[in-house]
């Protein structure tokens, strides 16, 4: 059976889910090829109704449903374990659960404002309604509005990232030696801004800097390949 | 050569410092026995002279000083590596530092300043005053300020442990099915608010307080004979 993984698309073909990415990262980890990568509006909601639910990840495989970027992370564990682990071992999976809680709590938090106006900007036409009406409900105020706020936020997110800076600078990356999971989650972060967004959210000689140039070049350049703008 | 580790000391021989209760989590982690634990009070900083700095805690072992916990952390994982180990593997290691600093940089930030007025009650008098100023330059207010402000930031501070929670719906440890290191970073901070406050960081029910009682448990109950108020 086929494997595929359905994941969000914007405008211009653009693919700038960072969930996707950890699993996009995660599936070239293990090595296992997609046979098919279907692309998924935010208003398309119907081509994954199978699933059971209306988010992206969706990862067929060998006729199994998954969905959740994290559950597909620890399937992809358990179905593959004679492939370079996601996880090292059981000690670190709970570990990598923190982190990847850390970034969709915190490290997504911060960005989402920064460049949700960018998102914006790039998504379908026939999706920028539905994506209007329900951001500007969760964030209480116009995109326009969370926009004008964005360098006052960048300023402060470097405080954010301080966590992550100070294991970067003993750390090549946050896995030791050698990237894995809570690499992917934190990059996801970096690819989805990066999609759609011009905005410097790392700066020269900043040690998450250079992290992210490694992890950009990873599996052939998998990463550094999204087109960006 | 004997084992000595350096903690910190407060009034009515009370050890809440979190940092030390890394170690001694840790050292109880590898089954390592110490021959002497001497007690250092704020000013006492010529107890620790000889290690070159000026913060507990501090491990002779071996002939050799250490200082700073994770520092200690990475010498007993290396020196006894056939004991249990801290970390897991190499994986696991960057991501313990990383929750380490997460700790370090969010927990006891956000705890600090909720407990700080209780920490000077409990200081032995002779560091009263070297205690009150340095922290009330820390803050830029003083102790009671700071206080008065404690409430609010309680309500705030369930959301800083949704990364923490969210973990614990899904692990009974951070790391897994066992405790290890990032577990004892995480519950030093939890250690240095019971010795000296009876403010209740948690409630019944939540997950993280499950895991309390868990870490409170181990090694005989090493946490929980921590002499509270």
């Amino acid at each position: 059976m086929p494997r595929v993984l359905y994941e969000l698309l914007g405008a211009d073909d653009l693919r700038f889910s960072p969930f996707c990415w950890r699993t996009r990262m995660a599936l070239a980890h293990k090595g296992l090829e997609l046979d098919e990568i279907v692309p998924v509006a935010f208003t398309e909601k119907e081509k994954i109704a199978f699933s059971g639910q209306e988010r992206v990840p969706v990862l067929a495989d060998n006729g199994q449903t998954i969905f959740d970027s994290w559950a597909i992370a620890c399937y992809l564990e358990e179905t593959y374990p004679d492939r370079p682990s996601l996880f090292g071992n059981a000690t670190a999976r709970g570990e990598a659960l923190f982190i990847n809680n850390w970034v969709d709590r915190v490290l997504h938090a911060e960005i989402f404002p920064m460049v949700v106006k960018d998102i914006f900007d790039h998504v379908l036409p026939k999706d920028r309604d539905y994506f209007r009406e329900t951001r500007e409900k969760r964030m209480g105020e116009t995109l326009e509005a969370t926009h004008a706020k964005r360098d006052a936020r960048l300023k402060n997110f470097s405080k954010t990232l301080d966590v992550l800076r100070h294991t970067l600078k003993k750390e090549t990356f946050l896995c030791g030696a050698n990237p894995a999971y809570a690499d992917y989650s934190v990059f996801g972060a970096f690819q989805w801004a990066r999609g759609v967004s011009s905005l410097p959210l790392l700066t020269q000689g900043d040690p998450i800097d250079d992290w992210h140039k490694h992890m950009l070049d990873l599996f052939d350049g998998l990463g550094r390949n999204l087109k960006g703008v």
